[in-house]
């Protein structure tokens, strides 16, 4: 199979020596040793949700992750309020309402921001609300949801506050703590810089409360907080968590935690704004204006309109076929009407970004011939 | 951290060349190219099953697999039947009970075959059990359970059948169709030879008769196997599953499943029957007799005494230390009184087998020092 240069909304394609990590000779799950690889794992993790909380590394999607923070914290009949505005949106009411979660969702066409005074309204109105929970870079669209705003709200009302972090942990501005978040969700394949395969997740001492206060724990046990708590506690000098933890993966992530560390978070994320930047400029340069104004960009992602109405699906296809790189096309109610261009790895660089809009004015070039 | 020689009951050390696999660059988890090569993977595994059947590959442990499927099937209230012979039969009631199941326990002591005929009274002495969950291999005590004799129990009563094989699947003699198991969960760290984090499920079509008829399907989304299946029918042609699969995983566990299906599965079988019964013979040389007889040996797992009653954790200690060979202890009520050496990977040779003797002998040479 032809490898094509990756840039898509994630997986990313990591550093080679992530590469070599997850390739080295597989280690046991336990012990000493292993303990406190894993545990410095965690602490690296901690710094990048800027979080004094706990940290858990569940083998998983991302998905996985939310579908644990969801249920361990609400139940059947809890009301939770969730902003949608894209398809990740959608997912956190159907991973919600699949516990019986009562959702009260306060809806936004895609590709617009979602409605903080609709929210509120939607707040005063019922008094016994459990929590809110949302999206921060809605990858489907590229819209970065007011996380500071919805944690304020949260704090005031004293409900618990749920982020899926998925596509935004180590790419854009995040403080768990500063922000009042509770539990969050994210996944190794993103801005982390790893393969897919694990879902780390975060909670704060409120986010434990939530947990010990939902009455419908009989929801499971893999994907049940609990369970890795007591492991985390009972196990906690040999076996920190309550399976065969997916080492080589864990390998992965702890080298690129460490590179991102070592970059520092602020200078990968300003990095990263420079990259998006140089790219929203070739695009208007080429006739495919983002999607987005630059004041609310995604610094990791970017969505653009095609030239002329065409179909994104073939500008899509042209870069592949063309020039070996993937990117991919519009989900949703932007579906053919957006193509999107990932550039959350930290391996992306200036000449990625050139590369991708020379490929993308052939296309245009192409249309000329037509 | 310097690397020790595996031989512990899972993870494996896997062939270099599944090590390469999964450290390959990261493909795209969708696409007609990718989806093509997961649908060949789950063909593989079809075959190591021995099913027509549907399989899923879950990221996440063997754990998350036994969720997937105990939870999908069963609800609260529902009555189970669950022989238990050691650590994972009682993982088996955990994972249960986390779901309000009613778990109908039959007990044998650590080490010792179930019961069939206790199995026989309960299921007599009840007339609304729903199913019979059991441990194929018994990790902790290497007790291989009478999987066929359970499989024809649970079809003359009209009982669901779960199976946890995830350290049997591609070791053991194995027959999902034949021997009338309805759900099935494995692993890809153990005798199927790649590293941690997929965790491949079977479903017969019975089996998802129960997934049907159970009306408690508030329990979750990513270990809901209605999700896997709404998601491989909805997106067949281009992304067959709901979540990031974990591609780089998914691309070791097919490298090793083409090797095992290679060599053939019959082929690996003896070969591996071959190294259990010359690690017995060794074993009993030096005066660390086996647990079981050799008439139902697990053929990739052996536990042994310590020679006199030495606590056999200084036996794990010895080897580590001085032969840097990784092997484990007993667990629950074994502890301490036995040692276990995994031989359930393809590339363990009569060479290791020696070696781990030899080792063995010289901690016998190391007490008569004392």
């Amino acid at each position: 199979m032809k490898e094509k240069k990756l840039m898509i909304p994630g997986p990313i394609q990591p550093d080679t020596k992530v590469l070599q990590a997850i390739g080295s000779p597989v280690r046991a799950h336990y012990g000493k040793e292993w303990t406190e690889y894993y545990n410095e794992t965690l602490d690296y993790l901690k710094k990048v949700f800027i979080t004094k909380g706990d940290v858990h590394i569940i083998v998983g999607s991302g998905s996985s992750a939310i579908d644990a923070c969801l249920g361990s914290a609400f139940g059947t009949g809890d009301k939770v309020v969730i902003p949608i505005n894209g398809f990740f949106g959608e997912r956190l009411k159907a991973i919600s309402e699949s516990y019986g979660i009562e959702v009260l969702p306060v809806i936004s066409p895609y590709g617009e921001e979602i409605q903080i005074e609709e929210i509120k309204k939607v707040l005063k109105s019922q008094s016994d609300i459990k929590g809110i929970a949302v999206v921060h870079l809605e990858t489907s669209t590229t819209i970065v949801n007011p996380i500071e705003k919805l944690g304020q709200l949260a704090r005031e009302e004293n409900l618990t506050f749920f982020v899926d972090a998925v596509s935004s942990l180590g790419g854009l501005n995040f403080r768990m703590d500063d922000w009042g978040i509770d539990l969050c969700a994210t996944a190794s394949q993103k801005c982390l810089g790893s393969p897919p395969g694990l879902a780390p997740v975060a909670i704060s001492e409120f986010g434990w409360e939530s947990i010990e206060k939902n009455k419908h724990s009989k929801h499971g046990w893999y994907l049940n907080l609990r369970t890795w708590k007591q492991y985390a506690e009972d196990w906690a000098d040999w076996h920190p968590f309550p399976i065969t933890m997916a080492t080589n993966n864990v390998t992965a992530l702890h080298t690129s935690l460490e590179d991102l560390l070592e970059e520092g978070i602020e200078n990968r994320l300003s990095r990263y704004r420079n990259l998006a930047l140089r790219l929203r400029r070739g695009l208007r340069k080429i006739g495919m204006p983002p999607l987005t104004p630059d004041e609310i960009m995604a610094p990791v992602l970017t969505a653009a309109y095609g030239p002329g109405g065409i179909p994104t699906s073939e500008i899509v296809d042209f870069l592949g076929e063309k020039h070996g790189i993937k990117i991919a096309g519009g989900l949703g109610k932007l579906k053919n009407k957006v193509f999107r261009i990932g550039h959350m790895s930290p391996s992306v660089s200036e000449d990625d970004i050139d590369e991708v809009l020379y490929a993308l004015d052939d296309f245009n070039k192409s249309l000329s011939g037509r």
